[in-house]
């Protein structure tokens, strides 16, 4: 088992601003209203909800490829969180992952099989089971797209 | 409408390395099956995870506050994110919200329900229905605790 903490401050009403960090303060970045919706500095809960499932998702994969006789190379996926007002208030409406794989000897239907597994059931896929996620996977040259 | 990008790279298998990065690349920093389940350097998914809850809450409850009538002066919180070996895999079993807040003359109780509301249905909170989430809410000198 393992707990890992993180912090955030926020100062003021909804144009207020504030500061989020990771575990022992390493990361510290601002944050506001328009760093969320505008392109204001700093950081987003968006982002950072992305790199988590994108983390996640990485890490899974290998070991889930290693299991199956494909130790990767590398993996390589760029995370998309999207952020809409729905109804009176707003909503994480999708988050796409876009993965690019060098795995060698691999069937790419057999690794697409495998992505789009390990994207529902790693840990933060699982955290995410109530959110709208999607999922490219690609395999060297080749390119293919799975929802 | 806003989508948000963060990208992670990981070499080798289990025992291979990577990097999670935000945005533009702010914040790259390494990651690794040591960094996520023992005391290695770097990042790991459920630090990431819990930033993005406490950040979105705190922005969201200060709004809320403002809404009602209470622009809050300052917003604390720490997410400690639990990640823990269920069956054959591992499953995030719970995210923590220990949140402390400055909030001129309102109701300690009325805040706990605002706040509970907020950790239920802020964006980052609707994201995380399937897990289970919990909240400490303090006001200034006075503790109470909310599940």
């Amino acid at each position: 088992m393992a707990t890992r903490t993180a912090y955030a401050m926020w100062q003021g009403g909804l144009k207020g601003q504030g500061e989020i960090s990771l575990g022992d303060g390493r990361c510290a970045q601002p944050y506001s209203a328009s760093s969320r919706f505008e392109s204001g500095p700093g950081t987003n809960p968006e982002e950072l909800l992305g790199a988590a499932f994108a983390g996640c998702f990485n890490m899974a994969l290998a070991v889930r490829l290693q299991d199956e006789g494909f130790v990767p190379q590398r993996i390589s996926t760029d995370a998309s969180t999207t952020i809409e007002k729905v109804g009176g208030g707003f909503e994480i409406t999708s988050i796409h992952l876009d993965t690019v794989a060098s795995v060698p000897d691999i069937d790419v239907d057999q690794f697409i099989a495998i992505a789009e597994d390990v994207k529902n059931n790693c840990p933060v896929g699982k955290a995410l089971s109530a959110t709208h996620t999607t999922l490219s996977a690609n395999i060297a040259d080749q390119a293919r797209l799975s929802e």
